[in-house]
């Protein structure tokens, strides 16, 4: 028989209303002669409570103590969703983090599923249960709750899938499946039908929130077909998976984009071998994080050094960077936190050559200047003002042939 | 080393400004080189909250995830009972019934305690650390939620004391103690330095809300010395523990009433064996509480039989016992809600005569109808109109030399 583990987020199971809702459609879907585990998060607002309680008696809450509380969110939300499920006659059962075992390491808050005790959940699944399994949380060896960090849910839901063999992981989420580009500014983005784990990581990588990278990592880690669906409305959502050899693979699956970006160049620094590091440690040190980093030669002993960093850790990287500017004698340092970075993405560029040029062509020909660009396998990611990002998304779905067929 | 368990209530863990306030209580307590464990309840609110989502979702919830949904609410205490401790330097670690291993029977929602590993919380105590434990829950021998019912966390505060062989357990409530009788009745009342187990149970199950029989019933068991103070005020509250054969018991300690009491009388019921049972066998089937019983020989072949009950139930208990009227072919059903319970409690009266002749005395001297009269061993109770409410308590409360000596 068919085992389905699906995973309702947050604002799925927002209120009690919500939660009878998601209890019709587990029962549905049952009712189509499938076993079915549920994971659900905590209702939306929750958490933020909890953290608000939190900081009120300790501004710098323990992180043992901060999963107790956190994990309570999810602990509340089983309980709902098996009892809305048996008011429609639809036996039920939950489960904490602890009472399956999901045994992770000590790391609170970001802990790692180490293992899944799957007895428990295959009596009920053998009874004819619906499994109702509290995401985002664990337990360590000692019987210490973790939880699992951003995403936490998702990744619950993949490894509980990997764990019971399931058929297929559905990750119910506020959009109906992964789209070309952002709908909201190509309007006519295609939902895709289907996505390579690879391309998913590229673009959830990229900006687009569909899913966590963490469970994308770890469905395609363990070759778990992952579908993402609407919770609001019906459709087959996107199904996200191996390769498949046997089609031919479009060109380009979608086109990414991050808002967010800010770079900053340190200009005529001596040429020399660890100057790299040298720049960039620093910037690291203070925990900002660097995507794009492009060096280019420009005279005989000097070289320019330009790197991107998230928006909000424009300003404090900027004060870094002069003060080792200083340290190495460079002539000047530059920033610009009004930048965009789109990304093309499609495991098609691999066999085939031209998509850069088609890409630049665009862009040329729209008039706008690229800044930066870095590529890699599976993706080609260029720098631009960001003035020109809807029109440079825009140009490039069209010169791609992305739109839908309607 | 001496060894303190407490046991917060709801009120005194309302908001996180009062579990700032228990965490200074508790941290000033240590500082006087007592060891501490803590009991708390769900913040006031919380177990509402959630028992009206529970019903939003499901107008009968199955008591397995009750016990599940509603546990959440002491988890979410001690996390932040933990942190507030640790905020002001006072180590601490949190756990749930469950991670104590507070083993209980399968009786949802109204568990029975069976056994307490006390190792880990040994290892926290000899490390210096304040253990915060959820009062109210546990877990069954195959790991499901359990919560013990009404007043649970007192049962949880006597169990852990019992199992730990603390010094005391301390139950922190909103009154500074147990009283003569009841202030807002009686203004002088005075406050009680000490009862035995025995007085505070006649007391509770008479009405006086201080604390719930069954964690009297179970420190009285296992001889656990008990004390009643305020969260909010200084002051050493009430010890309640046993019978100190040493110093002179006043006769009485306390005046104790209940106000929702109703009487039906059954009159002209044929004198026959086995008609007591035919007459309340009825009205226990629906569910009804009797209390007090009386039966007066009225002539050679009737009887006439009076008892109360709770006065919610008056109605339904009328139309039953009408029902039972007609069947027996009695005379006539009466009923009066208007009723109020008023007992005397003192340990020293086994050794005393006289004391029930001076109540009647005194109640007589004001006026007051007794219109039944159930006498215990360390208890005599009457059955006034509610009107005499007031001056009946206080008339006692006098008459046996109650009040403060202030």
């Amino acid at each position: 028989m068919t085992l389905i583990v699906q995973k309702y987020g947050g604002t799925s199971v927002g209120s009690a209303e919500r939660i009878a809702h998601v209890a019709e459609k587990v029962a549905a879907e049952r009712k189509k002669g499938r076993n079915i585990v549920v994971v659900v998060s905590a209702m939306s607002g929750e958490t933020n409570r909890l953290m608000a309680l939190a900081h009120e008696v300790n501004p710098q809450p323990g992180v043992r103590e901060l999963d107790t509380l956190l994990s309570t969110g999810e602990q509340v939300t089983i309980a709902l969703l098996s009892m809305a499920l048996e008011n429609i006659d639809c036996p039920a059962k939950s489960y904490t983090g602890g009472q399956v075992c999901i045994q992770t390491d000590s790391q609170h808050t970001r802990a790692r599923i180490q293992d899944i005790n799957i007895s428990k959940m295959q009596n009920d699944i053998s009874a004819g249960r619906v499994v109702v399994v509290a995401g985002f949380q664990g337990v360590d060896a000692n019987g210490n709750i973790t939880t699992l960090g951003r995403g936490g849910s998702d990744t619950t839901a993949v490894a509980l899938a990997y764990a019971l063999k399931a058929d297929e992981c559905q990750i119910y989420t506020d959009v109906d499946g992964v789209y070309t580009t952002d709908p909201r500014v190509v309007p006519d983005a295609r939902k895709l039908d289907q996505v390579t784990y690879e391309e998913m990581l590229e673009m959830a990588s990229l900006g687009a929130k569909v899913l966590q990278i963490r469970s994308v990592e770890f469905a395609s880690k363990y070759s778990v077909p992952l579908r993402v669906l609407s919770s609001f409305e019906e459709g087959e959502g996107t199904l996200i998976t191996e390769e498949d050899k046997s089609v031919e693979q479009a060109l380009i699956s979608g086109i990414a984009f991050n808002r967010d970006e800010a770079k900053l160049t340190i200009l005529g620094v001596p040429d020399r071998p660890g100057v790299a590091h040298y720049i960039l440690g620093p910037i690291a040190k203070i925990g900002v994080e660097i995507d794009m980093i492009v060096q280019n030669i420009a005279e005989d002993t000097t070289t320019d050094f330009t790197f991107t960093v998230h928006r909000s850790d424009y300003k404090q990287a900027f004060e870094v960077l002069s003060m080792t500017a200083k340290e190495l004698g460079a002539r000047e340092v530059k920033g610009d936190d009004k930048i965009v970075k789109i990304s093309l993405v499609g495991v098609g560029m691999r066999s085939h050559a031209g998509i850069a040029s088609t890409m630049f062509e665009t862009l040329a020909e729209e008039g706008i200047n690229i800044l930066m660009i870095s590529t890699s396998e599976i993706k080609i990611s260029v720098v631009v003002d960001e003035k020109y990002l809807e029109l440079g998304v825009s140009a490039l779905h069209s010169a791609f042939d992305l739109h839908s067929e309607k």
